[in-house]
């Protein structure tokens, strides 16, 4: 058998793989599995590189299915490769198998999670960039696009990003199959409209007949070859392409091949090729950037004031100076997050995003494939923007930091378009996550040491405002902690706030103090994990509980207190204050006041509860 | 005065009131608004068609800052019409003004709050649709973007869109300053990038000097007379012109100009012109659709099995037999979501949007605009995609129903890429939101008949299995409101679902019954607002309540219940049932049961907790 013969036989394994596997789940995307099976036997035979044995090996080219759905097929390379067994296959989709019905890192191979189409090529994006100026390695990025996910913009930030940054060791193939879910693409069969687009973006483009082998074979080919910019293959091809009853069908996404055995005797039977896919080769290693030694974090007076944002930016300085493997990202606001102290430290290991959030939260996708440890950052309203890429994220087991400045009400002046309302309620959510929400410059320091080393999903909520130092530089805040600001045994009600919200509980409890309502003040800086114990304690305490956040009230910090007593008999009175209006333009003060979550509405709320408790207490 | 010099004078005039303004203010982006005055002088002076008088004027041009931080030049140019005094000018960013740090529609000539970069052109994109398709009026869509959101992605989504319709109401007016908010844009003044990528996806272009007000009032014409098409005007600007201090100066971005004395009089002073815009002329009345009669929703039989999602497509078909204002929108999963059953029903009301879930929502938050009453869907995962817009919708005081399809573990085998389970969080959060989750075919239609006609952003949950017809087509389901499904006055525990799992929860039910256990089980049909008296009753009457919800544990169904009881004194102990687990692929039957929210799980937590009551009541 020749290669040719040897491609077009491959190509066939993998079809009748991916009718099989799907007709044994009676579920899964054969047809579309079936359109980019010659483009993938071709590839495997002859262009990657890649060690099963080894996923980890840092010289591995990477092939990410954006088209996730196209999961039979990629199982059936998985199979010819000898990685997995005939009968792993054919677990496909069951109850507890790695071969889940889009692709996870539960299996070794797939770097990251796809299936919420147009993510698979930003995060290509973000590795082959890990690849050329992190890691400076040669492997290739090898991604499998389909046609009707070029209509998500994200692909556009990602064409454009590895088009602005040169990135010729990424190849897009794009699967070409003309018909979506539910019926043609806007551009069907016209690959001159997608060589347009993607070439207007500054990549080199390729029109092929995605059947014929030799035409994949040569674009591959070309597109390794190709310098100074990534190259798009556009391959024309057949949903379905191999059995009559589905090929070029509409109505058949998504379901099993209605005749399994007469698609499997169409498609010429069963097959057992054996593919030794290619090894890297070399003894390349990874690039190492020069540290300065020991850790050493930012440090703030105490008595005098500082913004979170400030402390982020500083710390993740120290971060970078004392770890090699520290990354950053901004989405171009990096004077407000203070990403820019980074950049200026660091700059080979700052990346600008520009305005493209999804962008910004793919390249700290794809940066944690290959080992780094990536802090992106923008306002945390706009992490909104990439709130798919984080969930996304999740369910890749990623391991990243998010850091989102400007949240709540007290930015001020520029209004609700930029203040993040909803963040602690959708950060909260993501499975595995970590949620912080630090109310001093030393303390914010402190959590990003400890969330350097954490793994998933870490959101950082940092504040606009200069607000006072209460902290020592050398105080230890774990995350999962919290800690007891004021308190004393004889505490009537307790007040539990985070970031600027703690600075008002404590002017309220001081205001409180003077009328004889002793008020214990609780920093919540950890929201996920939460410090159960402390609450409870405080519960149990003092009888009554005031919870105040710059948010809206739900799913923020007051539900996560709310959560700890859930199961509790004589869980105290919990009163939730948070922002309950569409809030307009003003100052800070202004802005808290009409939300009712400045000193005042918090004593008021105190003074209403704790009374009801004595009252309570005296009958 | 000829028309040049006064497009020159007004040009400057709005420079100085930007200046002015956000001198006023202390804050603001009166570079940003410099570099587009010339531009928004000879639109306003020269093309705009609007009565300021009469802002609901179906008539009117619609004119859509996507670059929403040059607030300072759009309230000038309100000025300049008119529309607002000096005074009320310079109360910009005023706590209480309606002159908000980015346009809000608290100013009636103000469509959709922007502010969030990458929106107002796809939300225009949405308003031009409607003036083409459903008003089918000749009014115009003028939309001013910056140069730094062209790297959102939902930009893409927008020219995509808009090529693909072949929207020549639409005209987009980039302002290419080069200058970002932290440094030099990707392109910088390289317009050619800019008319190469959006040429490439179907737009005419145009390329000009943007402080020449003859090249801009014949880039205007051009625009508005260029059939088939959309056009593109790439207006090279200096940010900051007309005042060297801060002229074409990185560092100048969003902050008053140094010197505002110095700056106004090297503008040549202040100016009082007033603009006469040109009001919308003819007799052009929106376009009606033809309606069948009187609404009558589906029913679907007790007894019977139905998918929620299903009774969603049918009840939208029957709105648009009833009602002409109805229109749907999808993101190419209509036979999943089965938005198809109105797309064949009704298709002229209905728009593809694709893959792109961005435009999606903008297509409805556009279409709102001008009072159609969309209902736009996909997975509810994927609506995270565009969780940014929804935010920002609610501070645009948007009215629209979003429904999300396919919630939860119980989808299946697709795995955790396709499953919404952070989607009552986000929702949750989002201000002034209604949030939906049916149990039942014909609960699902009463609800639709409600949602329709209320304000804001409404959000409907629908499951992918068909379930148990459990109600009567007749039956009534207030929004706010709850069903007790099942319950007696010795009820010892409360079982509280929704969607899927009411039925779990009744399944669960039964067999504690054959145990003994009397099961209270409320479908909580309602979650914002929810039914608190309902769910108080119940706490104070069985004791315990456990609450069962397809969805991460965060800010869903359960923390909804918790809120209820935050403040009660004797608040009964509530256990939320919930996915702890990242789920992988399996039966619907095995999901429930692998993320511990199956009926046998509930029945199980229901024996803890009514046996304690039990015990702690004898004792």
């Amino acid at each position: 058998m020749n290669d040719h013969e040897l491609w077009r036989e491959l190509g066939q394994q993998l079809r009748v793989d991916s009718v099989r596997s799907s007709s044994a789940a009676g579920s899964g995307h054969p047809t579309s599995s079936m359109s980019a099976a010659d483009l993938m036997a071709v590839l495997m035979a002859e262009h990657l590189r890649y060690d099963f044995d080894r996923p980890d090996d840092p010289r591995n080219d990477h092939l990410i299915f954006s088209k996730g759905h196209a999961s039979p097929l990629l199982y059936a390379m998985y199979r010819a490769a000898g990685a997995i067994s005939d009968d792993e296959m054919l677990t496909f989709r069951d109850f507890g198998s790695r071969l889940e019905g889009h692709p996870t890192p539960v299996l070794p191979w797939v770097d990251v999670a796809t299936g919420s189409l147009g993510q698979g090529l930003p995060i290509s994006v973000g590795v082959a960039y890990a690849g050329r100026y992190l890691d400076r390695l040669g492997y290739r990025v090898w991604c499998l696009t389909g046609d009707s996910e070029m209509a998500e913009g994200s692909m556009w930030e990602a064409f454009e990003a590895a088009g602005h940054h040169g990135l010729d060791n990424l190849t897009a193939i794009v699967d070409v199959n003309r018909l979506g879910q539910t019926g043609e693409t806007m551009h069907g069969w016209d690959l001159d409209a997608y060589a347009r687009r993607i070439g207007a973006f500054g990549w080199h483009t390729i029109e092929i007949d995605g059947h014929d082998v030799t035409a994949v074979d040569s674009a591959l080919s070309e597109a390794a070859s190709t310098e100074g910019r990534p190259t798009a293959i556009l391959a024309r091809t057949e949903k379905g392409h191999g059995v009559a009853a589905v090929a070029n069908v509409n109505g058949a996404h998504g379901k099993p091949v209605p005749d399994e055995e007469a698609a499997i005797a169409e498609l010429g039977g069963r097959r057992d090729l054996r593919i030794a896919v290619a090894k890297p080769t070399g003894d390349e290693r990874p690039h190492d950037f020069p540290t300065a030694g020991e850790l050493s974090l930012p440090a703030y007076e105490t008595g005098g004031k500082e913004a979170t944002r400030k402390a982020y930016g500083d710390a993740l300085v120290a971060l970078g100076n004392a770890r090699a493997d520290v990354v950053a990202i901004d989405g171009e606001v990096g004077n407000s997050t203070h990403s820019e102290e980074f950049a200026k430290a660091h700059p080979d290991r700052f990346v600008q995003a520009y305005i493209a959030e999804q962008m910004l939260v793919s390249y700290a996708v794809g940066f944690q494939v290959r080992g780094w440890r990536p802090f992106a950052a923008t306002f945390a309203a706009f992490l909104a923007r990439a709130y798919d890429f984080v969930r996304m994220a999740a369910v890749s087991r990623a391991n990243l930091i998010l850091a989102g400045s400007h949240a709540g009400v007290s930015i001020g002046e520029d209004g609700p378009s930029q203040m993040a309302l909803e963040d602690l309620a959708a950060f909260r959510a993501v499975h595995g996550s970590t949620v912080l929400y630090p109310s001093d410059p030393n303390q914010t320091a402190a959590l990003m040491g400890e969330a350097v080393d954490r793994d998933g999903i870490i959101f950082i909520r940092t504040t606009r405002e200069k607000t006072p130092v209460l902290y020592a530089p050398d105080e230890a805040f774990p995350i999962g902690g919290s800690r007891v600001v004021r308190g004393t045994d004889a505490d009537q009600v307790t007040l539990v706030g985070a970031g600027i919200t703690l600075h008002e509980a404590l002017k309220a409890a001081e205001a409180l103090a003077e009328e004889g309502i002793a008020a214990r003040v609780i920093d919540l800086y950890s929201l996920k994990p939460i410090d159960a114990d402390t609450l409870l304690a405080a519960g149990r305490e003092t009888g009554a509980i005031i919870t105040v956040e710059d948010h809206f009230p739900e799913g923020g910090l007051g539900d996560a207190v709310l959560d700890v007593f859930a199961e509790e008999r004589d869980a105290p009175p919990i009163r939730k204050l948070a922002v309950r209006i569409m809030p307009g333009s003003g100052t800070p003060a202004e802005q808290l006041a009409a939300a009712g979550i400045d000193s005042a509405h918090i004593a008021a709320a105190a003074r209403e509860l704790a009374g009801t408790r004595t009252a309570a207490a005296t009958t």
